[in-house]
Order: C-alpha cells, then structure tokens, then sequence
C-alpha cells in the first residue's frame, strides 16, 4: 500500500518586509509582515509525498537531486507535522492514522530556476507542509508549521493578500499567517519581476538577519513603526488604493534595505542595476504625476514590481529601453505574455527626457509578467513526481 | 592703496557624520559632527583678497571663472565679517577700519579637480572667510560665519582633529567648530582617497539633506544616538586607539547612507565600486585579525581610508591588485608618495583566497594618499592670485 499526494504552492513577496528573528530556533519574527502570494502559473513549487510499508526509509529529492533528510529544518516540519496529526488522530480515529508510521518519500521541483533569487524555499516548505497535510489529512492551520521551515513560507500557505501575525505566544504557536483579502479582490493588480543578471554570491537572509538584529542601531525604529505601517496598507489593500498601497511598499522595502546598510558589517543586496531601476520607477511616478509603479526588493538584487494592468505596457516599454537584452531575445519577457500586444514599442512613446540616464545593456536575465495567485493546490494524481516504485519518475 | 592677503585652507573629511539641517537659513546641523582636517600638499583651496577704495564693485573669480557675487551664500559671509568687524571697530580703532568700505575682489582655486568630488565648498568657503578675518584683522573664532558658507566649512577652519558642535542657540551663534586635538598628536594617521571612476550626477548634498529630514524615519534615532558616538570617538582620537576610532567611523558611514536610503525617494551615494572598497577593507580586517584600515563616505562613491602608516603599502598593494588602472599609468597614486617605497608588489603578498571577487578593471580614477594637516594659513604675498590691477593673474 502506498499513499501519494502531489501539491503545488506559490511563491509570495512582502511588502511589509520580514527581517529580523526574535527567535532562532522558533522561527518568530521581530515584526509582522504583509505579503502577496504570486500566481503559480509563472512561479510554483511542487511537491509530492508518499508513504508507504515498503520505504525503508524517509528519503526526500529537490529538483532531480537527493537530498540529506536530516536537514533540520525538514525534520522541525515533519515532526510538527506528525506531532499534530498523532493529536487528531486520537480525536477521531482518522484512517490516514496508519500512514503517519510508515517511511515517506519526498520529491519536489520548481518551475522556474533556483538561480532567479526568487525565494524559492518559502514555495518549498508551504508545498511540502501542504502536502503533508493532505497525506495525513490534517486539518486546521499548518501556516506556524511551515513557519518552522522557513520563516516566510508560511505566507505561502495563503493566497492572495496575506499577513503574519508575529504572534505573542513564547511557544510561538500564534506565530502564523492569514489571507485578509483573496488573490480575486484586486484584479487589476500585475506583477513585473525583473531579474538582474549578476554572478555575486549575497549573504544569505538567514545570516544576514542574525547580524542586523545584533548590530543595526537602526532595526529597533524600524521593528516600533511596524505595526502601524501593517494598519495602513491593509487599508490600502481593501480599498484597492494602489497610490498608497505603492508608496507603504516603497518605503518599507528602502527602509529594509537602509537597516542591512546600517549592520555591521554592512550588507547590501542592492546593486548598480537595482538602484538605475528604483530611479526609473520615480522618473516614470513624476512623468506621470501620479504614483503607478511600485518596487519591491529582497535579499538580491531582483525587483519586484506592483503596478495596474493599464500601465503594463507604457512602463515595459522603459524597461526594456533602459535595460535592452544583448541580443533580440525572443523569451525576455516570460509568463503572463499573451496579455500583453505583441508589438510594445508603437503605443508607448514617452517624453525620454524625463530619464536621464543611459540604457545599461545585458544588465537584466528575463522579465517575469505575472498577477496575484491563490494558495497551495492538491494536483491529480497524473502529475506525482514518484513513480509507483517511490522513486523520482526524473530518474527513471 | 590697495591692501592684499592670500591664504589656503584645507579640507576635512567627517568621520561623524552630519546629515540633515535644524535651521535651513542658519545652516544648523541636526546633530554634532566630528572631522579630520587633511593635509593641504595634497588638498587645498587658495583665495587672495583685495581691498581697494579704486574698485568700483565687489567681484569674485573661482578657479579662473568670474561668478555672481550675489550668491546668497557669498554675501551672507562677507556682510557677517563686515559686522563683526565693525563692532571690533568701535572698540579698538583697528587700522583696518577704514577698509571695510572698499569693495573688494576675490580669487580661489583649488589645486585639486572639483570633479574629484571632494568637499571643495568647504575648503572654499573656509578660506574665504580665513582671508576677510585676516584682511580686517579681525580677532576670534570665524568657523561660524564659515558656517553660514558652507555648514562643513566651519570645521575646515582648525586643523587636526575637530569637532562641530551644532550649538543651543537659536541665532546659530553657538555653533561653531573646535579643535579637540592638533594633527601632530597621531603622527602614525594616513588617509588614501580612492577616486571613483563614474560620470553620474548625484544629489547635491544640500538638497539630500533636506529630502532626508522631510521623510526618513530612521534619521532621528540617528540623530539621538550621535552624542553618545561622539564621546566615545573623541575619548578614542585622544588614546590613539585606531581600532575603536576605525570601527565608529565605519558605522557612522553606514549609518548615514542608511538613512539615506530610507529617504524616499531614496538616494543612494554608494556605487557598486564603492560597496566592493568596503567589502575589500572588511576582508583585509578579517584576515588580519583585526581592524586595521577604516572607510568612510560622503555624498558620492569615492572612499577616503583611515590607516597607520605601517600598514598603507600592504593596504595598496590590494587596492591595486583589485581596482587596477587601465592603463599602467603614471600617478595612478598621488599625494605623499615619497613616504612610500617604490616597488609596492613585492614585499605584499596576502594570501588572496581571503578575497573572494575580481578585479574591478578602471573603476578608479586615481588614489590621494595624505595625512592629517593643519588649519588655514595666510601665505607670502607672492603667492597672491590677483595682480596689482586687482585681476586674477591667470587671465593677465
């Protein structure tokens, strides 16, 4: 007998960022965070889980190459997970209670490339609790367990607009996400994520958090505002106030960046290519005279961009002028592109004085054009990642 | 008659920060600031002074250039040292006195590029006022009406180490710069310049200032914390403990283009040259096992680098060895190079694995090597800049 689920999540970007633990082991952020799940179309994770008598032992493969299951961060979530399950299962008896002894075998992959910096561990770990979930028919929250993974997956586990309450529990068990508006509630809202062509290794999030919260003087302002910053955009995104909505974004992603600057040593995820972008976002705010497009960054140099689907085409003309790919290629602009007119450069003419700066040639890898998106997915049973003999169907 | 005085004033480099106005028409700082006053054989602004009851009207030439007179700045100095001296006047019954109704003719120039971006306004300014309080021999400190010149200029008026006191009153009158130790008193100081190759046009430092108090957050924890920083780097310049002095001057460099960053729109002084000098001096610290070279920045992406003599040739041999010029060029490093052996490359190796990027080719225009200096000083009257017909020499 063998129990196979395959689930799929999505990534999310904050916009109240996430920096700073108040607990390592826990996984409890020193602040809130506000974030938009991103839809799976252009950038998913998938995973499917299976348990079985036969498996000898628990084994688990991240895109095509095993993995070591002792990774502790795997086990906190596979412990929780079967923790929380064992507690229900006394309750009612549930006929997944069986499975919850036997070895399990995980295997995911993204659809898109782990070299994008586009937080890919946070659409891991929601997938992999998600299908945990279903494996053993849990019910209820699993946001805090996915937490225990990595911190922001837990926003993953929403669609839409979500928040994590930092949670005042010392067990950090009111530590957790919730959706406060559904991917459908704003339907013009687009999403341009440019990803910088750039070989240098940044420090990673993990480390780089645990030397801003012992050093930055600054951290501590930014931790006191947060609560209020997490009010108003909330509001924003209920009255779909994109102007407000981008400015709060704005803001927080620059002051995020500011308290990396103010560790020490310092850190900085933003290049050359980062910062021309940011400028190119005010010039095209001030030409317009109104705020229209927003940018976002996190630990890389990648820019997330909020803006609504009437603009899309006008601001993608400006990118791809000022950031023009060494040779017409013909995959620059990927994911949602049947929405967008085949010929961009005819419609879009802008007074190009309002830019003053020079185009920066190769300085982006592609384009990625998607919406907001729902949560994590139960897929049909056709698109298992393990063959029926529990192993990897990439390896066979 | 005609009564002449040529002077030179240096500039300085803060290595406490001060960003941000309290009074935009007094020019009061936010905060305190401390300097290092560099040495003028490699830094140094030159003005003459003339006057003569034969010319017709006040006229300014600036490195060749004949410019408005009617800078507001300008004329704030010159009518707040005619004040002053006026009411010395009336006690003293200075031999001067009579000059104060003369028009007068000015003459500057630096005798280094304005495009290196280096404080020159403060250098400027200081010896302009150093050269009216010598021509109406007027008594007291003046670093407050170089204040109200340029805000940094005043602490060009000492030499060695100074500090800017941003003062109680709310006329300005109290603040004001003073020395807190003369450039003799830490002989083993030396400053490298590293000149940053880059065309782009930033954000004056008047209008950054000001788009910072407005709208940064982070800037006033800042400001709260900077008395507390400017006792410890004061007590650290008396010790000579180069390794408290190099760690405060770091994060206050930090610090303030933190804030910044957090203005919004942002505003980003730090290039990715920049970012590689300060990742390059925290490798070197590291694999030295402690901290031995200092950055800090202003508003621009060149770097100034606190070190001890015994360290500079070393210190160089990397900064050549990852920022070389394009060419093999001649006075790729300037300044005090006699105190540095010839063949730089030799005696240096370090162990490079402890540098983990390449070189960045041409990203530096050139290097200053310097060391603390003294305050302004009235030069021999064959030095003047005007001739007997009150012109600049340089157009005779």
């Amino acid at each position: 007998m063998t129990h196979c689920i395959t689930c799929s999540a999505p990534v999310n970007i904050a916009v109240i960022k996430y920096w700073g633990k108040s607990d390592e082991a826990l996984l409890l952020p020193a602040n809130s965070s506000v974030s938009v799940t991103l839809h799976q179309d252009q950038l998913q994770a998938q995973t499917t889980v299976a348990a079985s008598h036969h498996f000898e032992k628990d084994r688990i493969w991240l895109n095509g190459q095993e993995q070591c299951i002792n990774n502790p961060r795997i086990q906190n979530v596979i412990r929780e997970i079967k923790r929380r399950a064992r507690k229900q299962k006394t309750d009612s008896r549930d006929i997944a209670a069986e499975r919850l002894n036997w070895k399990i075998h995980i295997c995911s992959k993204n659809n898109f490339p782990t070299a994008a910096g586009l937080a890919s561990s946070a659409a891991g770990y929601a997938c992999l609790v998600y299908a945990l979930k279903c494996l053993y028919k849990l019910e209820g929250d699993v946001s805090a367990i996915a937490r225990c993974g990595s911190g922001s997956a837990c926003r993953s586990v929403h669609g839409g607009f979500v928040v994590w309450d930092k949670g005042q529990r010392l067990d950090g068990s009111d530590s957790m996400a919730r959706q406060i508006q559904p991917h459908t509630h704003w339907p013009d809202l687009r999403v341009l994520i440019l990803v910088v062509n750039e070989q240098k290794k940044h420090t990673g999030s993990t480390e780089g958090m645990q030397v801003t919260m012992a050093t930055s003087q600054l951290l501590k302002e930014r931790i006191r505002s947060v609560p209020d910053k997490i009010e108003q955009i909330t509001q924003a995104i209920h009255d779909r106030d994109f102007k407000t909505f981008a400015e709060i974004t704005m803001k927080d992603s620059n002051q995020m960046h500011a308290c990396c600057l103010d560790t020490y040593p310092p850190i900085s995820y933003l290049t050359d290519v980062s910062r021309r972008i940011i400028h190119l976002v005010h010039c095209f705010n001030k030409h317009r005279q109104e705020t229209t497009v927003a940018y976002t960054f996190d630990a890389g140099p990648n820019a997330c961009l909020f803006l609504l689907k009437k603009d899309v085409k006008k601001f993608l003309h400006l990118v791809k002028r000022f950031f023009p790919p060494k040779t017409e290629e013909q995959d620059f602009i990927r994911g949602n592109t049947k929405q967008l007119m085949e010929n961009l450069s005819n419609d879009c003419e802008e007074d190009l004085s309002y830019f003053p700066f020079d185009p920066m040639e190769d300085s982006l890898r592609y384009i990625i054009y998607t919406t907001p998106g729902p949560g994590p997915q139960e897929l049909p049973s056709d698109q298992s990642l393990l063959g029926e003999d529990g192993l990897p169907k990439s390896l066979s």
